[in-house]
């Protein structure tokens, strides 16, 4: 049964999500730091009357460059000037709690949120991995638990300096030379484990209060923190029973954490191949399999699973005595939806590593239009998910595709507005309220 | 005698540099956050061909709010917004290596320099004062030689960043499936007494290679940094004496410390207070003196020299026993600009504030066009600058004045462009080099 309208988030990445896709002729391999490139893909997915996009993140170089494009612009970076080439689409950046501060932070998606007219959304991550941390001081990755412990303590912090003004706080009286009150302005004077930030924000408060919050950990931690502090959760899910039992535990996870269970919206990605017949998208398919430089694949596999280089052969399966996600420090729910994977459908390394190729564990679905717009609607109508983060393999084309051949049958079925209307912010397109402020005095009836 | 084409630089704040002007029945109190007031601004300084716009910036909330618009969009956000909004200008962003990461600042600049065309400039700031120190971890602020230390080993830092990717480290060759080439990619690998920064950057080399580098340190450690470092330098000075003894004394600096003098530009500072008569002009600064509310201007001034609350009194001069500017841990040189211009004309305290209220410090003009226009070429022909910082105490309508009536006399007397011509970067609009790759290898001759 529809319970309404599905959430569209686009999620973008250079050339596409697929490791290929820069081979393919239709591709530029400097597309990465083209923000023509963006405004492109931004206006394509405005056209699908999209509720957002999104830029992931992470603080660090990936090697190795020969593999694929590496770089990119800076996400809060991107996204302004994306901002002022766009009109109704959220702006959602990844942002790291562990390398960054709060201050520092909580200023640039107030700004980002006023620029935007209230578009700004935050994905909020701890960063996985050794090479960020030692961009940053650190000789090694923090222990997962301790990244969720920073993460939820920073949060705090952000949501008392985006509470630090009162919406009436500016009063702009110029024949008494009275701009603001004072008494509207709450500095956080926090002291906390892993902060100590004394001040108010120096940006207003924005329409929005404060940005969207977004989140896509899986673990123990990640859901926990999802529960407390999430609007939307990006989730990487093979199967609709897997998808479904997530959704059914976050949201009674969300409910037991005192909150409403429809405020927390639940988005896996799907990494859609569509043709106009399904051979045509397997054929698709295909082609960008046989692009990929497997030597790439098998290093990255061997980094993923913490194992030495040269451990993994491409014609055998992985190997049986691999350590259980407790000792894994770095993405821990990745790690078991790869291994679980390989398992299921008992793939080789070569074969585990055409099937991540796309989506780096998320869902890969070729078909005809009309097929994506089923998986689509059985998931949605089917407790699976609030909405989609459609990561298409080839960008722009990808995109292109889903917005001219998807977008409308999702449209006949009731599933997806027609066309923007009038303007809101980023939350109003996902259904959720306006934030309170914190330090406001409830008004007296 | 004539030297050439003089620089501008348009340093935009809220409703002007005056601090009253968001008072005046023309002023919108809520600019500073307006991005169309910023576009407005910056097509403005585009239409008199200035070289660059700049914003000014602190980590802190300045007490108190009644006073004058508090708060503002952080500025490397907003200039980002400016990027897709204007054309030729180059775009300088103020950011403090006493609250930053160099991987992470040095990825948003490297972002903007890509964004804008090779747009972007930097200045550097130490910040000054405990507000600052407590919205990120300190208890005090740190001392004035460690503030310009660890700015140092940042520039370091950030310089090894911008030039990890060789220019020619992307080959983009999808036959091949060889996107970049590894071995001209240059981990920094520092280790320092601030810093420990292992990888490269995750941007690729930029436009300009990295941002023009601004200064506006006075003082001793300063003008050492600036010799080091900077590419232009803003200044405040009250006589053109005092401006031609800085001038001289960082050139000299500057050719010590091994560099070209000509490759750093001096830009004092100076408010325009423009009329179609003299009269006009004074009569101009006076209904913005009148709108001073000096309870305000007493508690800064005793802020800025360090003395307990309700030392000042309106009408007498200030204490004879003030101490030296070497016991000063905040900013050092503006604390003796401020001590010495009240002592030589012999000012009240409620004096002294009209004087500060325009400027700040910096030199307060006001006559007709022609008597700007003099006074800027006096000062630019007899060695007290390459340019100047434009300071409009009233915006837009400060800024339209100069640029309706006084960039057309400038034009007239060869000492400004025409217009922009071709599209350049902002290091080409101040007369630099694109800096060399210090890990690139000389190409043999
Ligand atoms: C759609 C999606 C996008 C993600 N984007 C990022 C990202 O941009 N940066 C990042 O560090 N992690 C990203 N992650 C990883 C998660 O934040 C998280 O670290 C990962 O799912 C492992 O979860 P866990 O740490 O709770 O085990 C993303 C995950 C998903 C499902
Ligand atoms: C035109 C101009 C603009 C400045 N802008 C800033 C600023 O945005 N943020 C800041 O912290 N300091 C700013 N400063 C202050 C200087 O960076 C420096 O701290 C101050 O001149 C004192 O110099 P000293 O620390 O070398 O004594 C500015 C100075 C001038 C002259």
């Amino acid at each position: 049964m529809t319970t309404g309208q599905l959430h569209l988030n686009a999620f973008l990445m250079n050339t596409g999500h697929h490791e290929a896709s820069w081979r393919l002729p239709e591709s530029d391999p400097f597309a990465h730091v083209s923000l023509d490139h963006y405004i492109r893909l931004a206006r394509i997915a405005e056209r699908g009357s999209f509720d957002s996009l999104f830029l992931a993140d992470g603080p660090q170089l990936w090697s190795n460059l020969a593999q694929r494009p590496a770089g990119a612009l800076e996400p809060l970076t991107l996204l302004t000037a994306l901002a002022t080439a766009t009109e109704h689409i959220g702006l959602i950046a990844t942002a790291s709690t562990s390398y960054n501060s709060p201050y520092n932070l909580a200023r640039k998606f107030a700004s980002l949120d006023i620029i935007s007219g209230g578009r700004a959304g935050w994905n909020i991550v701890t960063t996985a991995g050794r090479e960020a941390a030692r961009n940053f001081g650190l000789e090694h990755e923090p222990a997962h638990a301790d990244r969720y412990a920073r993460a939820g303590e920073f949060l705090d912090v952000a949501l008392k300096l985006w509470d630090s003004w009162e919406d009436d706080a500016i009063v702009g009286d110029k024949a008494a030379g009275v701009w603001g009150d004072d008494t509207k302005v709450h500095p956080p004077r926090h002291q906390g484990t892993y902060f100590s930030v004394e001040g108010a924000l120096n940006v207003p408060r924005t329409p929005q209060g404060y940005p969207l919050l977004v989140q896509a950990g899986s673990s123990e931690d990640g859901k926990e923190f999802a529960s407390r502090y999430a609007e939307a959760v990006f989730t990487a899910q093979q199967t609709i029973e897997d998808a479904r039992a997530f959704y059914a535990d976050l949201k009674s996870r969300t409910a037991a954490a005192g909150r409403d269970p429809d405020h927390i919206k639940v988005l896996p990605g799907i990494v859609p191949v569509i043709g106009a017949t399904e051979a045509e998208a397997l054929a698709k398919e295909r082609e960008l399999e046989d692009h990929i430089v497997h030597d790439h694949g098998v290093a990255n596999l061997e980094r993923l699973l913490q194992l030495p280089l040269g451990t993994l052969e491409l014609d055998r399966l992985l190997p049986s005595d691999l350590p259980p996600e407790s000792a894994v420090e770095g993405a821990k729910s990745r790690y078991t939806l790869v291994v679980e994977l390989a398992r299921r459908d008992r793939l080789t390394v070569r074969q585990l590593i055409g099937r991540l190729g796309g989506g780096r564990g998320h869902l890969t679905f070729a078909g005809t239009p009309e097929q994506v717009a089923d998986a689509i609607e059985t998931w949605f109508t089917q407790g699976a998910a609030d909405g989609f983060n459609i990561m298409p393999p080839v960008l722009p084309s990808g995109l292109d595709a889903f917005v001219d051949h998807v977008v409308p049958i999702l449209r006949t079925r009731g599933l997806l507005r027609a066309e923007y209307g009038p303007r809101q912010t980023l939350r109003e397109r996902y259904g959720l309220p306006r934030p309170a402020n914190q330090y406001a005095q409830p008004v007296h009836a």
